[in-house]
């Protein structure tokens, strides 16, 4: 399968030991994740520490051979797609949390360690990360930070950006570079930090990070309002950000089509919840006292149907309810499960103008195609839609994907928004990049790679093509 | 004074219109701020936009004149002096809050709008920029943001780098990178803007920033705590961090010497507040239950009295005592008056290590000079010290300079912290730049800057040296 020579084989074997350079059948045993190209280039080579990825990357660089690194593989864009001829260093082996500390709030991982691993250490200690992904139990911190991943608590707390107080990484001659300080001020001299996080492995291979904890609230309480408008979802989610008692954690947006896929599916109803209102909000309070949070919620209640007094509403009395709640918005696998390749849009949009750019695209949409009823849901807390289209990928040709990513792409930009939220661009979305952002960032962005990885070693063809 | 040609300038005030280049008379009738060197250049040219700033800039690139930026000149390393022959270029005209949104919680700025001007116009909603500085007044938002401002509130809102969501910046050939999303998520390409923030006008002009608001709660209660430990006081402040009502805005540590100067000179004093404790903590809280803020604060005082029963504690009870207790951390101006230039160091220090240390760098003091007793405060929540000695600065040898620098840095890094938290480098801090930073990232920020400065046009001297 690899056109990889022996003499680079071995000399990797000699580095990581022979068990952990992986191919044929060893491969194919191997979790591809959400695309079978991901494997592509045929050998996965799991370096157990940094020194064991940078003689690895070095080799690769003398051999110009280009690496893809993995880490859950949970990316949609295709950022960790390989060929044959790359390999691929996979982080899976440097998963240990080695710092952790309750009175700093930081912890230091290493890139390979899963969200949901670092979620349950930190949680001993009555904290969490302040970031949290429907796919945590298979995405690593390092894929997470290389692509700056968002999710739900981003509003908040912020993207991966925001919750990174140092690195380590690997630049493409093999070199270490390392700025692992465990502070949030720290002004000696630039943020190069910033450079690795969010370019999905294309200026250097994270590494290792120090990351920020925040105190974990003891109690949460959860609710789904029916309501007539986007404007009646921002003005609960405002009242929300200003709650008396707790904080708002979570601010979830369903429009009318995924709910009715998600709640049927489930069999979810509650005594007089409408399944026909314009919007579903999910919102959830956390705090440190019961009595407080549940109150609040009722209050929030209060304070909304008095507003906008045609709304369903139910609130969450256990666990179980909670949790049949968050998977009205989190069953996205129902959509491909019923639509393969389902083409998918991941925009934000300056809150203010989420209603008027969903009713614009949705108009457009229906003059292209009146069959066409996109399935759209999203984290209205900070403006992250995500669009579904009802029809698997292999039903539209090229011009329609061209007309489709017009109708959502242009002008979003001029609002202050962006066509690519939080999944990132990978090979997917590469061209659009070209499209869709300024010449000069896109020339300053070749500029800063060329400068950094002029081989172009590292998981070439993505975020920037050739 | 200046050695520009007649010709130059005659361009730059076709560019701006004659009133907005200040030379002579009109130089001297400025405010120089902390340094009279930050006027050195004798000119200064004020645009009155970000096309005139660039227009500017691009006379400048042309004619191999070098830019020294100045917001409000609030800087205390020195990263706004100027030289003749190099032109001033001075935001101050670029003071317009074009956007501000109670419903996206964003605002747009002009870079030169200042902190204060934001803070009054966002709390007309509610909000607040999520960032705070006794020079509020002053400082610039262009400013803060080059320099990567911190501050009171950083521990809870990050700084500056996690408040913006977009930028504007003119680059050293006049060219205009804009990407001045309003955007929590953002994966469109390699997010640049962290290139400009905190890279001290060396990479590029700032001219307009997209930055985030928080809700302001509408009630804080503060209290100061004489405690037994550096040790009592994170006690104190986690369980601050973990208030049952309203959330923690401020931890600000007074250590004795500083302490005894304030309240001294503002003759301070609490019924049962002992003058000798080893540390005075500050800690506010805000929320939007006035009974509750109240409560929580007595609580927090029942708590840690019950872990340490030999403390002072007072509450302030009106805004007037909230405000007298604020001088004792805030009033640094009586250090310089007292001692004029006296060195400082600015220091983030990983809040598990900040005790061991101090006590370290104190008795290496007192083996170097038995007078030395240096003047200690700063901001607990996030580890950073500011350290003033008490010493003027014309009375200390370089040697001396030298081995005090050395007891307060070495070591620092690899404990994870950082010899310059928030003040930033400046000209002040260059030489320890290169000798406290790894090679590998000092080499690279060389390559960062020759790649984006190749005329070395931008504030030359600053951050790195030549």
């Amino acid at each position: 399968m690899s056109c990889l020579t022996s003499g680079f084989k071995a000399e990797i074997a000699t580095i990581v030991g022979r068990d952990y350079v992986k191919e044929n059948d060893a491969v194919s045993a191997i979790d591809y994740g959400i695309l079978p190209e991901n494997l592509g280039a045929g050998i996965v080579v799991l370096p157990g520490s940094t020194e064991e990825l940078a003689a690895v990357v070095r080799c690769c660089h003398a051999s110009s051979v280009a690496i893809v690194t993995h880490g859950g593989r949970t990316g949609l864009v295709g950022g960790g797609i390989s060929r044959p001829g790359e390999i691929i260093i996979s982080t899976a082996r440097l998963n240990r949390i080695t710092f952790l500390s309750p009175v700093e709030n930081v912890a230091i991982v290493e890139a390979g360690v899963t969200l949901q691993a670092l979620q349950e250490a930190a949680g001993e200690y009555g904290l969490e990360p302040g970031i949290d992904l429907p796919s945590r139990g298979s995405a690593t911190i390092g894929g997470m930070a290389s692509t700056n991943a968002g999710g739900i608590a981003a509003f908040r707390y912020g993207v991966m950006r925001h919750r990174i107080l140092g690195l380590e990484a690997v630049l493409a001659d093999g070199s270490i570079y390392s700025d692992l300080t465990r502070v949030v001020k720290n002004t000696a001299g630039y943020d190069l930090s910033h450079l690795f996080i969010g370019s999905e492995g294309t200026l250097g291979i994270i590494t290792r990070i120090a990351i920020k904890l925040e105190p974990r609230p003891s109690f949460t309480a959860t609710t789904l309002f029916g309501l007539p408008s986007t404007q009646a979802a921002l003005s609960a989610m405002q009242r929300g950000l200003k709650a008396r008692h707790g904080q708002l954690r979570a601010a979830e947006a369903i429009w009318p089509h995924y709910f009715y896929l998600t709640s049927t599916h489930h069999n979810w109803s509650a005594a007089d919840y409408r399944a026909d209102h314009p919007i579903n909000l999910l919102l959830c309070i956390g705090g440190n006292d019961d009595a407080d949070v549940q109150s609040e919620i009722e209050n929030i209640y209060e304070d909304v149907a008095t507003d906008y007094p045609d709304i369903s509403a139910v609130i969450a009395s256990s666990k179980a309810q909670e949790k049949a709640i968050w998977a009205l918005r989190e069953d996205t696998d129902l959509i491909y499960r019923k639509y393969p390749g389902a083409p998918s849009y991941d925009v934000s949009v300056p809150l203010s103008e989420v209603e008027a750019y969903l009713d614009r695209c949705m108009a457009k949409l229906k003059t292209l195609d009146p069959e066409l009823s996109p399935y759209v849901f999203g984290h209205l807390g900070d403006g992250n839609l995500h669009v579904v289209l009802n029809t698997a990928h292999d039903a539209m040709d090229g011009e329609k994907i061209r007309a489709i990513e017009e109708i959502f792409y242009t002008g979003l930009n001029a609002l202050g928004g962006t066509f690519s939220a939080e999944h990132g661009i990978g090979s997917k979305r590469a061209q659009t990049l070209i499209a869709q952002i300024n010449h000069g960032k896109w020339m300053l962005m070749r500029q800063l790679k060329w400068s950094l990885d002029p081989t172009n070693t590292l998981n070439p063809g993505k975020v920037l093509t050739e």
